[in-house]
């Protein structure tokens, strides 16, 4: 870290600075220069908040050399993190496709999409059960009902179920049912939230808030990190801009990016990125053709009469049309579908 | 609500729009225009979420005409809320200044502090003890012990305690000691964490997310309001844009805008808007002079010591410095200072 | 366009926006709901600001149905339209490749890049001349001269040039030496320019401007469109967000939206909307699976010496290998690099 | 300006960037410290841009220590810049208001509006004779005509006119009328523009574009100032955000930070930043209350009819009664409304 002094600090002022970099634990090394003294501060300094040093009397301003985020950055950790879910990997060669509907509804629809989505070729079923809505008034999602039809969904098909968690306080009724949890966006920086998570050894989804920068969510991974669970994939949803012709701006970029930083998988989220079924497909090549690890992907038997997000939603019919055009894309990254995963035999000891 | 057909839509279509409406307890009024037939939607419509029609066939947009938030709206509630808080009130003549540090650092920092705004003038006394922070490494506040703080403070100085609640786990214990709940900008769409407060009866302090609309703070607002709880203030913090000379963007225009749109008080925090001590004075009067209820403002009463937001707290004389400010231009607009309750010995009851 | 009525407008307001809309030279279709009443203004309404009717006493909102561009939708031109330029075509089969440094710096700076791109597949060399930089005191520019050797440059390779233009009074000089005019992001509502290139036949790339809407990029199209030059090309390049991570934000979901809404092609500029040049690559082939039509890549035989973008340009081999993957992406999608013409015989008709 | 080698960078490199920055006519201070090198550039470097070192190879990342810009900056130029126009003074203690239409419409439109803000207490008069519209199919202004009409309103009231210059070839029938020349947001970074305004010496109110930086808008002052005229007036006029209750978001906070970078004066413009009337005077209140210099309002006889901009025009009476408002404001900031020009006889040698 370094801290450039203003131009006409005194030297008291540099003496004081001095000081609160020790006092922090750290090293110091002073440059006096001509236009400007920077005072080099060394040490763990990952932990240490920029704030700390920037309000003393005579900083001009505080600069990282070091990256904020310690386990989750590539700089300590090179090689990719592949993950393994019930039978498929995620951040190796294998690009994962997770769909289904934004929120179980019914028996009948969720066991419906899970076998169409898996002959489709998903790796994953996605399903919410505790909804995030805007509204008060909108429905909330069936809670623990729901996650008993998506697990008998799982049963019937062998596809490991991706659900949404909100409170620390579903926690308990979740960990028992659930192959990965999602963190949505609105939870990004549910610090609580994460803690808890990350005292459990369930993977995570984690998802980019709304105006979240590429270092804060890696900022929140780190805290799922720090508590101990590693397996931890990042997803770009889209973020919020002035465009109003789609309901969030995929940030296309953030793919590489993460990509560079880290050394978890990155999946892209490319139906709440657009919000319109029709560019879905578009977005999900783009996503892979970028370098993405994975998809997750809202479909729905009948988008028209689904309880929320149908208007994003693809048939199973388009999804299956993704699907092959994605496993084009991904063959000329040198990758492949998860798809094998898809057919085996339902998994077992959640009877 | 308006549901407006696609120029081409068939004349099935339109009938599966009214099945639809009707399904949804609305009544239908339908006009067949030359360009387009739209399809009004009438009942209890804000309850109702556009989408549920969007992904219709045929549909081209959905359009409300009333708002979908209905206890916050000023429509159903023309006059002002005024709200009283231990013996000052906000949303009437009187402009609330709710000032402290960030956090909750010891006991002599708090008391000092507390000591200091309340001569200053303020209403109330501010501080952390769960800290919302990005970097699982840095400081997370004091926890139920500085709650005891905190109460020790309000008895010292007379002053209620404005506290940020984190998740709906902490609310036992927090209830027993705050006077305001404050809801972070991170935790405005924790849907379980309003629920949960909407059941208290305890004032809430809501502030608006980094990059939430207008709206979704009063759908926020709305969460708490159908619990029960309707001692709610809005709170502008400044959003996330581009620029970056300061921490946040102040959006003055969300302060005559949400005037507007609700009857619930309006308050603004120039400390978190801008980022820096040196702007906090001058954006405290604008807030103030576009017609804000109140301000909360981060005093420490030494900022280059604070374990966090150091940056943006004022020194306890600039503090008094700006409520005088405040107070000439809160005269100009017909108002006067919440000063009278800050001198009034110590409230009783909290033994 | 739907004119809704405020709940309680009165009759005379009513009748007072019906005169305004015939005053408009359009037709009245008035609808009275329960909830509202609706005015439906029909006829000619794509030049007819939406505002005339706004500040209408008793308004509630205006909402066009038919867009307020004609030349450049889709809506009334189905079929894309495909340019030809100097042997390439854009927005059909072929996917266009330019390439060329930010500026035109010196004569061996220009041809060295010309025959590298040209060797690696690019159809056109793009090079600036006028340059619109933050800085009075950055470099500004070759001028003509710096036209002049990109003249030299095509006739030694046989590539198209591509190039800026700022103002309207750079066109009598520019329009003798370039196939096809850039109007940089700045200038996409540089008005002036726009109908003054579109009095000319030259083919036209209008970049995206840093905060433009894509219905603002559609209209600002429709300015060159309405002059009668139809040979135009939109480009995405990034817009401005909050993430400071890469230099813009590629909206890449704008490449699905603006080929659903328009039949020009549209072209993505992968190098400006990332800022650097180690994820270029990956958001070139974003762009080609998304559906772009054509990349403009900036390439520099030394970026470290370039006066301008260095650290976004691709050296010539990075480059050789983005159009590789570039073309396999292509071919996934139907189509193929348009590498033929860059081969072919140096054109005719430059003297 | 401090140029920060990554951790691994080769002696090679640090030797090839200080070879860089002599060659670029600065002065080497070079700091290795334990964790970074770091080579300190001295001399003029505002301009210098950054990019020049950073795209060289070993570099992690380049720190301007001093600001870019050099004439606009109150480093260099500590006292506030006070400029006369026309017997009322902008920067001091006079609080100008310059009010007018959109555009200029007619004889009787803009002879009624002048004498109806001059005697609510402007002054000066504003109104647009070249107009950049969004479409291509709306009202463009009235062009020469406007300014002769603006002309016989300047001469009937006294009041100064400012007109908006949309392209340099419009100045030389521009300066002939015209006393204060407006650049519009979509201008800010018409470098040519600003150029050719640089040469003359008419005072210029250059706005903010809509998505640019306030360092952005400083180094567009620079361009002017570069060119001999010093005589340039900032505006904030609202930033797009994702927000849309309102046109733009006021970006309040500019205010102060500007009058902490530079010496020129601050004008807000409160119809555009909200563009709504009916918020047009919380904000203009604010605007002063944060210490800006003056204000720029539309103000129309009859907003309805208003050919643009209706809806955020403020009758004369509602003005009237803002400027009353802001001359309270302004009070209580020890400033005063420059009303004692609006009052004196017409200027002479105009005829």
């Amino acid at each position: 870290m370094m801290i450039i002094m203003k131009v006409n600090a005194t030297p008291q002022q540099v003496e004081g600075v001095i000081a609160s970099v020790k006092e922090a634990g750290l090293n110091v090394h002073l440059s006096q220069g001509v236009e400007a003294t920077i005072i080099g501060a060394i040490g763990e300094t990952h932990n240490i908040p920029l704030e700390r040093f920037e309000s003393l009397d005579g900083v001009d301003l505080v600069q990282r050399i070091t990256q904020p985020y310690k386990l989750a950055s590539r700089q300590f950790h090179p090689e990719n993190t592949i993950l393994n879910i019930d039978g498929f990997t995620v951040g190796g060669d294998e690009i994962a496709v997770m769909a289904g509907p934004c929120a179980v509804e019914s028996r009948s629809q969720i066991i419906e999409t899970a076998i169409a989505v898996k002959e489709a070729g998903a790796s994953a079923l996605r399903g919410g059960v505790f909804k995030p809505r805007t509204s008060p008034y909108a429905f909330q999602g069936l809670g623990e009902e729901g996650l008993e039809l998506l697990a008998e969904a799982r049963e019937e098909t062998g596809l490991p179920i991706v659900v949404e968690i909100m409170s620390q306080v579903q926690l308990d009724v979740m960990v028992k049912y659930v192959d990965v949890f999602q963190v949505g966006a609105r939870n990004m920086q549910n610090f609580n939230l994460l803690r808890a998570i990350g005292e459990t050894r369930t993977p995570v989804l984690l998802k980019r808030g709304l105006s979240a920068s590429i270092e804060e969510l890696l900022m929140s991974a780190e805290y799922i990190l720090a508590g101990g669970n590693n397996r931890v994939m990042l997803c770009e949803r889209g973020i919020r801009t002035f465009e109003t012709s789609t309901r969030n701006t995929t940030d296309i970029n953030a793919i590489p990016v993460l990509k560079n930083l880290t050394h978890l998988p990155v999946i892209l989220d490319p139906s709440h990125s657009t919000g319109h079924a029709n560019y879905v497909a578009a977005v999900a090549r783009a996503g892979i053709a970028a370098g993405a690890d994975g998809l997750i992907v809202e479909v729905h038997p009948d988008p028209a009469k689904a309880v929320s997000d149908g208007k994003q939603s693809l048939k199973p019919e388009a999804f299956a049309e993704m699907v092959k055009q994605v496993g084009q894309i991904a063959q000329v990254m040198g990758r492949g579908l998860a798809v094998s995963s898809a057919y085996q035999p339902a998994k077992q000891g959640w009877a």
